[in-house]
Protein backbone atom coordinates (compact mmCIF):
# COMPACT_ATOMS: atom_id res chain seq x y z
CA UNK A 1 0.00 0.00 0.00
CA UNK A 2 1.35 3.40 -1.19
CA UNK A 3 -0.66 5.24 1.18
CA UNK A 4 0.85 7.34 4.42
CA UNK A 5 0.22 9.03 7.30
CA UNK A 6 1.16 12.05 9.08
CA UNK A 7 -0.50 13.37 12.16
CA UNK A 8 -0.64 16.99 13.40
CA UNK A 9 -0.85 16.98 16.98
CA UNK A 10 0.06 18.38 20.44
CA UNK A 11 2.51 15.90 22.06
CA UNK A 12 0.31 16.90 25.33
CA UNK A 13 -2.51 15.53 23.91
CA UNK A 14 -3.88 12.41 25.00
CA UNK A 15 -6.86 12.66 21.67
CA UNK A 16 -3.38 12.45 19.83
CA UNK A 17 -2.24 10.14 21.43
CA UNK A 18 -5.13 7.54 20.87
CA UNK A 19 -3.75 8.03 16.95
CA UNK A 20 -0.16 7.02 17.81
CA UNK A 21 -1.48 3.98 20.10
CA UNK A 22 -3.89 2.87 17.68
CA UNK A 23 -0.89 3.21 14.76
CA UNK A 24 1.24 1.57 17.10
CA UNK A 25 -0.79 -1.54 18.25
CA UNK A 26 -1.16 -2.06 14.09
CA UNK A 27 2.15 -1.79 13.24
CA UNK A 28 1.22 1.23 10.99
CA UNK A 29 4.23 4.18 10.32
CA UNK A 30 3.03 7.26 11.61
CA UNK A 31 4.72 10.84 10.51
CA UNK A 32 3.78 13.51 13.46
CA UNK A 33 3.66 17.01 12.91
CA UNK A 34 3.86 19.40 15.89
CA UNK A 35 1.19 22.55 16.93
CA UNK A 36 1.27 24.22 20.37
CA UNK A 37 -2.37 24.45 21.14
CA UNK A 38 -1.44 26.87 23.95
CA UNK A 39 0.44 29.57 21.19
CA UNK A 40 -2.73 29.31 19.16
CA UNK A 41 -1.00 27.41 16.09
CA UNK A 42 -3.80 25.60 15.45
CA UNK A 43 -5.90 28.40 14.58
CA UNK A 44 -3.61 29.79 12.32
CA UNK A 45 -5.03 31.03 8.60
CA UNK A 46 -2.93 28.55 7.10
CA UNK A 47 -4.05 25.56 9.47
CA UNK A 48 -7.60 26.74 9.14
CA UNK A 49 -7.72 26.71 5.56
CA UNK A 50 -5.62 23.54 4.72
CA UNK A 51 -5.80 21.24 7.68
CA UNK A 52 -8.81 21.37 9.91
CA UNK A 53 -11.31 24.87 9.65
CA UNK A 54 -12.36 23.89 13.45
CA UNK A 55 -8.94 24.71 14.96
CA UNK A 56 -8.09 22.02 16.18
CA UNK A 57 -5.84 18.74 16.32
CA UNK A 58 -5.63 15.73 15.99
CA UNK A 59 -5.96 15.81 12.62
CA UNK A 60 -4.98 12.77 10.11
CA UNK A 61 -3.46 13.33 6.94
CA UNK A 62 -3.90 10.46 4.27
CA UNK A 63 -1.55 10.71 1.64
CA UNK A 64 -2.07 8.30 -1.27
CA UNK A 65 -0.28 9.27 -4.59
CA UNK A 66 -1.26 12.52 -5.20
CA UNK A 67 -4.31 12.35 -3.25
CA UNK A 68 -4.35 13.72 0.05
CA UNK A 69 -6.59 14.19 2.66
CA UNK A 70 -7.45 15.48 6.41
CA UNK A 71 -9.69 13.75 9.09
CA UNK A 72 -9.98 15.56 11.88
CA UNK A 73 -11.81 13.94 15.32
CA UNK A 74 -9.63 11.77 17.26
CA UNK A 75 -11.82 8.93 17.68
CA UNK A 76 -12.74 8.67 13.75
CA UNK A 77 -9.35 9.23 12.91
CA UNK A 78 -8.41 5.52 14.87
CA UNK A 79 -11.44 4.51 13.15
CA UNK A 80 -10.11 5.09 10.21
CA UNK A 81 -6.44 3.55 10.82
CA UNK A 82 -7.93 0.10 12.35
CA UNK A 83 -10.77 -0.50 9.36
CA UNK A 84 -10.73 -4.08 9.23
CA UNK A 85 -8.30 -5.12 11.53
CA UNK A 86 -9.39 -7.01 15.40
CA UNK A 87 -9.68 -3.48 16.95
CA UNK A 88 -13.00 -2.92 14.98
CA UNK A 89 -15.39 -5.37 16.28
CA UNK A 90 -16.84 -7.11 13.26
CA UNK A 91 -19.71 -8.32 15.17
CA UNK A 92 -23.12 -5.73 14.58
CA UNK A 93 -23.76 -5.36 18.70
CA UNK A 94 -20.29 -5.34 19.37
CA UNK A 95 -19.39 -2.82 16.92
CA UNK A 96 -22.01 -0.31 18.08
CA UNK A 97 -20.95 -1.03 21.84
CA UNK A 98 -17.60 -0.26 20.84
CA UNK A 99 -18.69 2.98 19.44
CA UNK A 100 -21.12 3.58 22.35
CA UNK A 101 -18.03 4.16 24.68
CA UNK A 102 -16.37 6.06 21.90
CA UNK A 103 -18.89 8.47 22.33
CA UNK A 104 -19.25 8.25 25.77
CA UNK A 105 -15.96 8.92 26.01
CA UNK A 106 -16.16 12.53 24.47
CA UNK A 107 -19.14 13.21 25.55
CA UNK A 108 -19.03 12.30 29.56
CA UNK A 109 -15.49 11.47 29.84
CA UNK A 110 -13.45 13.86 27.65
CA UNK A 111 -14.78 17.30 28.43
CA UNK A 112 -14.13 16.86 32.59
CA UNK A 113 -11.72 14.34 32.80
CA UNK A 114 -9.55 15.84 30.01
CA UNK A 115 -10.35 19.14 30.62
CA UNK A 116 -9.57 19.81 34.34
CA UNK A 117 -5.95 17.99 33.31
CA UNK A 118 -5.74 20.80 30.91
CA UNK A 119 -6.97 23.58 33.06
CA UNK A 120 -4.96 22.55 35.93
CA UNK A 121 -2.04 21.00 34.99
CA UNK A 122 -1.17 22.83 31.56
CA UNK A 123 -2.53 26.43 31.67
CA UNK A 124 -2.78 26.45 35.07
CA UNK A 125 -5.39 27.98 37.58
CA UNK A 126 -3.54 31.31 37.07
CA UNK A 127 -4.55 31.72 33.39
CA UNK A 128 -8.05 30.37 34.03
CA UNK A 129 -11.67 32.65 33.50
CA UNK A 130 -14.14 33.03 35.80
CA UNK A 131 -16.27 31.02 34.17
CA UNK A 132 -13.86 28.14 33.99
CA UNK A 133 -13.25 28.71 37.36
CA UNK A 134 -16.61 28.37 38.21
CA UNK A 135 -16.82 25.00 35.75
CA UNK A 136 -14.19 23.36 38.43
CA UNK A 137 -16.60 21.65 40.65
CA UNK A 138 -19.28 20.24 38.28
CA UNK A 139 -16.73 19.00 36.00
CA UNK A 140 -14.93 17.04 39.29
CA UNK A 141 -18.19 15.41 40.18
CA UNK A 142 -19.32 14.49 36.59
CA UNK A 143 -15.18 13.34 35.89
CA UNK A 144 -15.46 11.26 38.73
CA UNK A 145 -18.90 9.63 37.52
CA UNK A 146 -17.76 8.99 34.18
CA UNK A 147 -14.51 7.08 35.82
CA UNK A 148 -17.05 4.79 38.73
CA UNK A 149 -18.80 4.03 35.68
CA UNK A 150 -16.36 2.54 34.13
CA UNK A 151 -14.90 0.85 36.99
CA UNK A 152 -17.85 -0.49 37.89
CA UNK A 153 -18.58 -1.84 33.79
CA UNK A 154 -15.26 -3.86 34.56
CA UNK A 155 -16.06 -5.26 37.43
CA UNK A 156 -16.87 -8.56 35.17
CA UNK A 157 -14.91 -7.96 32.13
CA UNK A 158 -11.77 -7.12 31.30
CA UNK A 159 -12.32 -4.89 28.05
CA UNK A 160 -15.19 -2.33 27.48
CA UNK A 161 -16.73 -3.64 23.95
CA UNK A 162 -16.98 -7.46 23.13
CA UNK A 163 -14.45 -9.59 24.20
CA UNK A 164 -10.74 -7.84 23.20
CA UNK A 165 -8.72 -4.78 22.94
CA UNK A 166 -10.55 -2.68 21.19
CA UNK A 167 -10.78 1.41 20.16
CA UNK A 168 -12.82 1.97 23.13
CA UNK A 169 -10.25 0.50 25.17
CA UNK A 170 -8.13 2.94 23.29
CA UNK A 171 -10.20 5.66 23.19
CA UNK A 172 -11.24 5.69 27.40
CA UNK A 173 -7.22 4.74 28.21
CA UNK A 174 -5.87 8.24 27.13
CA UNK A 175 -7.46 10.32 29.21
CA UNK A 176 -7.94 7.89 32.31
CA UNK A 177 -4.10 6.50 32.09
CA UNK A 178 -3.40 10.71 32.93
CA UNK A 179 -6.43 11.32 34.95
CA UNK A 180 -3.89 11.81 37.93
CA UNK A 181 -2.69 14.77 36.15
CA UNK A 182 -6.16 16.49 36.29
CA UNK A 183 -6.59 15.62 40.45
CA UNK A 184 -8.22 11.94 40.21
CA UNK A 185 -7.06 9.79 42.06
CA UNK A 186 -7.16 6.32 40.38
CA UNK A 187 -6.23 4.19 43.96
CA UNK A 188 -10.33 4.98 43.89
CA UNK A 189 -10.87 2.47 41.09
CA UNK A 190 -9.29 -0.65 41.26
CA UNK A 191 -10.91 -2.48 38.17
CA UNK A 192 -9.73 0.93 36.45
CA UNK A 193 -6.22 0.08 37.50
CA UNK A 194 -6.12 -3.44 36.44
CA UNK A 195 -7.82 -2.79 32.86
CA UNK A 196 -4.87 0.15 32.66
CA UNK A 197 -2.24 -2.58 33.07
CA UNK A 198 -4.09 -4.47 30.49
CA UNK A 199 -3.87 -2.33 27.98
CA UNK A 200 0.00 -1.20 28.56
CA UNK A 201 0.66 -5.07 28.44
CA UNK A 202 -0.71 -5.18 24.71
CA UNK A 203 1.39 -6.56 22.06
CA UNK A 204 2.75 -2.72 20.58
CA UNK A 205 1.37 -0.74 22.93
CA UNK A 206 3.39 2.21 22.81
CA UNK A 207 3.71 4.70 26.04
CA UNK A 208 2.45 8.30 25.63
CA UNK A 209 5.47 10.28 26.18
CA UNK B 1 -35.57 -11.24 11.41
CA UNK B 2 -37.92 -12.20 14.64
CA UNK B 3 -35.62 -8.95 16.22
CA UNK B 4 -37.42 -5.93 18.03
CA UNK B 5 -36.46 -2.37 19.04
CA UNK B 6 -37.55 -0.58 22.04
CA UNK B 7 -36.58 3.00 22.28
CA UNK B 8 -36.13 4.22 25.72
CA UNK B 9 -36.55 8.32 25.43
CA UNK B 10 -37.85 11.63 25.97
CA UNK B 11 -40.17 12.76 23.78
CA UNK B 12 -38.19 16.37 23.96
CA UNK B 13 -34.77 14.94 23.40
CA UNK B 14 -33.64 15.59 19.62
CA UNK B 15 -31.12 12.60 21.25
CA UNK B 16 -33.81 10.41 20.58
CA UNK B 17 -35.33 11.94 17.57
CA UNK B 18 -32.21 10.88 15.66
CA UNK B 19 -33.06 7.02 16.41
CA UNK B 20 -36.50 7.53 15.94
CA UNK B 21 -35.32 9.05 12.04
CA UNK B 22 -32.66 6.40 11.50
CA UNK B 23 -35.72 3.67 12.23
CA UNK B 24 -38.27 5.92 10.14
CA UNK B 25 -35.76 6.29 7.02
CA UNK B 26 -34.88 2.58 7.15
CA UNK B 27 -38.48 1.23 7.06
CA UNK B 28 -38.24 -0.39 11.02
CA UNK B 29 -40.79 -0.96 13.64
CA UNK B 30 -39.90 0.49 16.86
CA UNK B 31 -42.09 0.72 19.88
CA UNK B 32 -41.63 3.35 22.62
CA UNK B 33 -41.05 4.29 25.86
CA UNK B 34 -41.08 7.50 27.41
CA UNK B 35 -39.33 8.87 30.17
CA UNK B 36 -39.65 12.35 31.76
CA UNK B 37 -35.63 14.08 32.34
CA UNK B 38 -37.16 16.85 34.31
CA UNK B 39 -39.02 14.71 36.93
CA UNK B 40 -35.59 12.22 37.39
CA UNK B 41 -37.06 9.52 35.73
CA UNK B 42 -34.03 8.19 34.32
CA UNK B 43 -32.23 8.32 37.79
CA UNK B 44 -34.00 5.86 39.37
CA UNK B 45 -32.87 2.80 40.53
CA UNK B 46 -34.69 0.10 38.41
CA UNK B 47 -33.46 2.38 35.44
CA UNK B 48 -29.81 2.53 36.59
CA UNK B 49 -30.16 -1.30 37.08
CA UNK B 50 -31.79 -2.20 33.94
CA UNK B 51 -31.75 -0.37 31.46
CA UNK B 52 -28.02 2.69 31.23
CA UNK B 53 -25.88 2.84 34.91
CA UNK B 54 -25.43 6.01 33.03
CA UNK B 55 -28.92 7.23 33.74
CA UNK B 56 -29.22 9.17 30.33
CA UNK B 57 -31.59 8.23 26.90
CA UNK B 58 -31.96 7.11 24.44
CA UNK B 59 -30.98 3.65 25.03
CA UNK B 60 -32.31 1.17 22.64
CA UNK B 61 -33.27 -2.23 23.59
CA UNK B 62 -32.89 -5.07 21.37
CA UNK B 63 -34.45 -7.88 21.78
CA UNK B 64 -33.69 -11.59 19.78
CA UNK B 65 -35.69 -14.23 21.55
CA UNK B 66 -34.90 -14.39 25.19
CA UNK B 67 -31.53 -12.18 24.44
CA UNK B 68 -32.05 -8.68 25.45
CA UNK B 69 -29.26 -5.97 25.03
CA UNK B 70 -29.54 -2.19 26.13
CA UNK B 71 -27.40 0.20 23.75
CA UNK B 72 -26.96 3.72 24.88
CA UNK B 73 -25.34 6.55 22.96
CA UNK B 74 -28.03 8.04 20.17
CA UNK B 75 -25.38 7.70 17.69
CA UNK B 76 -24.11 4.44 18.64
CA UNK B 77 -28.10 3.27 18.07
CA UNK B 78 -28.24 5.15 14.86
CA UNK B 79 -25.42 3.26 13.96
CA UNK B 80 -26.67 -0.47 15.46
CA UNK B 81 -29.57 0.20 13.29
CA UNK B 82 -28.19 1.30 10.36
CA UNK B 83 -25.78 -1.72 9.97
CA UNK B 84 -25.34 -2.44 6.43
CA UNK B 85 -27.49 0.13 4.98
CA UNK B 86 -26.87 3.02 3.15
CA UNK B 87 -26.93 5.36 5.48
CA UNK B 88 -23.15 4.34 6.94
CA UNK B 89 -20.78 4.51 3.97
CA UNK B 90 -19.46 1.51 2.72
CA UNK B 91 -15.94 3.62 1.87
CA UNK B 92 -13.14 3.43 4.44
CA UNK B 93 -12.52 7.04 4.13
CA UNK B 94 -16.54 8.06 3.78
CA UNK B 95 -16.93 5.74 6.36
CA UNK B 96 -14.63 7.21 9.13
CA UNK B 97 -15.39 11.10 7.63
CA UNK B 98 -19.39 9.59 8.81
CA UNK B 99 -18.33 9.41 12.07
CA UNK B 100 -15.99 12.19 12.73
CA UNK B 101 -19.25 14.61 11.99
CA UNK B 102 -20.68 12.58 14.31
CA UNK B 103 -18.22 12.82 16.89
CA UNK B 104 -18.36 16.82 16.01
CA UNK B 105 -21.98 16.61 16.95
CA UNK B 106 -21.38 15.12 20.36
CA UNK B 107 -18.60 17.12 21.18
CA UNK B 108 -18.83 21.00 19.43
CA UNK B 109 -22.70 21.08 18.61
CA UNK B 110 -24.58 19.18 20.84
CA UNK B 111 -23.45 20.63 24.30
CA UNK B 112 -23.74 23.97 22.69
CA UNK B 113 -27.09 23.91 20.74
CA UNK B 114 -29.30 21.16 22.57
CA UNK B 115 -28.12 22.43 26.18
CA UNK B 116 -28.87 26.01 25.01
CA UNK B 117 -32.11 24.53 23.53
CA UNK B 118 -32.98 22.79 26.84
CA UNK B 119 -31.45 25.05 29.21
CA UNK B 120 -33.98 28.25 27.87
CA UNK B 121 -36.79 26.43 25.94
CA UNK B 122 -37.64 23.72 28.48
CA UNK B 123 -35.91 24.16 31.86
CA UNK B 124 -36.21 28.33 31.82
CA UNK B 125 -33.74 30.80 33.02
CA UNK B 126 -35.13 31.07 36.28
CA UNK B 127 -34.40 27.34 36.98
CA UNK B 128 -30.71 27.13 36.36
CA UNK B 129 -28.10 27.60 38.50
CA UNK B 130 -24.88 30.75 38.58
CA UNK B 131 -23.36 28.07 37.17
CA UNK B 132 -25.23 27.59 34.24
CA UNK B 133 -26.14 31.03 33.53
CA UNK B 134 -22.33 31.85 33.14
CA UNK B 135 -21.97 29.20 30.88
CA UNK B 136 -24.75 30.90 28.88
CA UNK B 137 -22.65 33.38 26.46
CA UNK B 138 -19.95 30.48 25.78
CA UNK B 139 -22.15 28.02 24.76
CA UNK B 140 -24.15 30.59 22.51
CA UNK B 141 -20.83 31.13 20.85
CA UNK B 142 -19.35 27.91 20.40
CA UNK B 143 -22.76 27.01 19.09
CA UNK B 144 -22.48 29.34 16.30
CA UNK B 145 -19.18 28.41 15.25
CA UNK B 146 -20.52 24.81 14.68
CA UNK B 147 -23.71 26.07 13.03
CA UNK B 148 -21.26 28.23 11.17
CA UNK B 149 -18.90 25.35 10.32
CA UNK B 150 -21.41 23.38 9.04
CA UNK B 151 -22.71 25.83 6.55
CA UNK B 152 -19.22 26.94 5.07
CA UNK B 153 -18.92 22.77 4.71
CA UNK B 154 -22.26 23.01 3.11
CA UNK B 155 -21.27 25.31 0.38
CA UNK B 156 -19.81 23.49 -2.03
CA UNK B 157 -21.96 19.78 -0.99
CA UNK B 158 -25.42 18.40 -0.24
CA UNK B 159 -24.90 16.11 2.40
CA UNK B 160 -21.89 15.81 4.98
CA UNK B 161 -20.33 12.69 4.22
CA UNK B 162 -19.88 11.14 0.68
CA UNK B 163 -22.28 11.85 -1.84
CA UNK B 164 -25.42 11.00 0.01
CA UNK B 165 -28.03 10.70 2.90
CA UNK B 166 -25.88 9.26 5.70
CA UNK B 167 -26.22 9.36 9.77
CA UNK B 168 -23.28 12.09 9.56
CA UNK B 169 -26.59 14.22 7.98
CA UNK B 170 -29.51 12.72 10.86
CA UNK B 171 -26.82 13.38 13.66
CA UNK B 172 -26.27 16.58 13.22
CA UNK B 173 -29.74 17.52 12.04
CA UNK B 174 -31.39 16.88 14.98
CA UNK B 175 -30.70 19.61 16.94
CA UNK B 176 -29.83 22.03 13.72
CA UNK B 177 -33.37 22.45 12.48
CA UNK B 178 -35.00 23.33 16.51
CA UNK B 179 -31.70 25.40 17.08
CA UNK B 180 -34.34 28.45 16.82
CA UNK B 181 -35.70 26.97 20.52
CA UNK B 182 -32.14 27.89 21.78
CA UNK B 183 -32.41 31.35 20.27
CA UNK B 184 -29.80 30.60 17.38
CA UNK B 185 -31.02 32.48 14.08
CA UNK B 186 -31.20 29.45 10.94
CA UNK B 187 -31.94 32.19 8.48
CA UNK B 188 -27.64 33.08 9.29
CA UNK B 189 -26.39 30.27 7.28
CA UNK B 190 -28.39 29.44 4.07
CA UNK B 191 -26.73 26.58 3.04
CA UNK B 192 -27.87 24.76 6.26
CA UNK B 193 -31.10 25.32 5.70
CA UNK B 194 -31.33 24.14 1.75
CA UNK B 195 -29.78 21.29 3.83
CA UNK B 196 -32.64 20.53 6.45
CA UNK B 197 -34.65 20.86 3.65
CA UNK B 198 -33.28 18.46 1.63
CA UNK B 199 -33.00 16.03 4.61
CA UNK B 200 -36.91 16.84 5.07
CA UNK B 201 -37.46 15.45 1.48
CA UNK B 202 -35.77 12.02 2.14
CA UNK B 203 -38.02 9.28 1.54
CA UNK B 204 -38.88 7.95 4.44
CA UNK B 205 -38.26 10.81 6.57
CA UNK B 206 -40.73 11.32 9.87
CA UNK B 207 -40.51 14.69 11.86
CA UNK B 208 -39.71 15.32 15.22
CA UNK B 209 -43.06 15.83 16.59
Amino acid sequence: MSETYTLHEDPISANCYKIRLTAALLGLPLARKAYDIRQGETRTPAFLAQVNANGRIPVLQIANGANTRFLPESNAACWYLAHGSALVPADRFEQADCLRWMFFEQYNHEPNVATLRFWLAYLGTDRLNEVQKAQIPAKRVAGEAALQLMDEHLAARDWFAGNALSLADIALFAYTHVAGEGGFDLSLWPHLQRWIARVQAAPGFAPMV
